[in-house]
């Protein structure tokens, strides 16, 4: 079994933004030379989400909407979790609806996708240096 | 380490329906001979989901009911995707509350689940063919 | 290819807790032996969540405030599930928001975390036994 591991970093200008990661998630898999396994893309902060959907900007736009709508980013006060002098609450709601990770098949040395799969890096508390982990197990 | 893959395909007539298709990974662990390992299945689509829950009809009542509350179908027109010409924006949403996959611990050669585990395919915009992806990799 | 697994069991004293169980799955890992791999942590109960946060009180109850929104405890009868006798509809749909797994990167014999995840155990349906699964595969 081979073992494969990287760190992927971004620095998201705005508090807020989804980023399409795959082709950074294609570079991992070449360098592991793994062609059947698995590979998890997981975010290493507690406010940002990795996950799969579509790479279309009006989609992404509702996505926004939707969330702040479930988990609204003000009024700061009304998170407990703000207290502890934060203001990122609301993010860590947002990221439990769209998820901490994914795990995609490996076959034949490519990611196993369907015809609209893109990996998305989710910041909810941007505007500083954050981790993506990506780990590939197979042969 | 051996691998096993396969699609599942489905053509749900209704635009939405929750369907077990524990039987079908069922078979596809048998036609793998994989003992010990780990068992990938998710959708290829992202207007689908895969999800592992009760195969009871009331609770599949009260997801139906509730995801449509927390994103509604209707109006097309409240989703900046459907400008595309897609009247799916809520199926997109729809399906990042249920997920995408799910991952399966194999042990002696079965699906190493508590007494109610079931695995569904959630569809959130049907009347066409779409994929699951089933992979094993593992001994 | 190694594999282990292993049950922890659980009786939450009430019907909802968010509970650390880091500690419990770095035993499993040093008992495993596993160097590099994969660890799948997921409840075997379909009330109940494994999920990845942060340690912090304020955040819980933020957590416990938002998903009770989201999907009430009562009335009861809102959910046709409840109408099988049961009183935890709301814990079916709690369970889908904050997860049923995590897959963890195990890499040098160690939980492959940013500085901030710990893995908890999220009970929506408690005072019972429950059991969560940890199985690890690699090398």
């Amino acid at each position: 079994m081979k073992s494969y591991r990287k760190e992927l970093w971004f620095n998201i200008p705005t508090r807020r933004e989804f980023r399409n990661i795959t082709p950074h998630v294609e570079e991992c898999l070449r360098e592991s030379k793994i062609r059947e396994g698995l590979c998890l893309v997981n975010a290493m902060h507690i406010t940002a989400s990795v996950f799969i959907n579509d790479d279309e900007s009006g989609l992404h736009h509702d996505y926004e909407v939707w969330l702040e709508k479930l988990a609204p980013h003000e009024p700061i006060s009304q998170y407990q979790h703000n207290l502890t002098g934060e203001d990122n609450g609301d993010a860590h709601l947002k990221r439990q609806v769209m998820g901490r990770e994914v795990t995609v098949a490996i076959t034949d040395g490519r990611l196993d996708f369907g015809t609209w799969e893109q990996i998305f890096y989710g910041e909810f508390d941007g505007r500083r240096k954050k981790r993506v982990l990506v780990k590939i197990i197979g042969e």
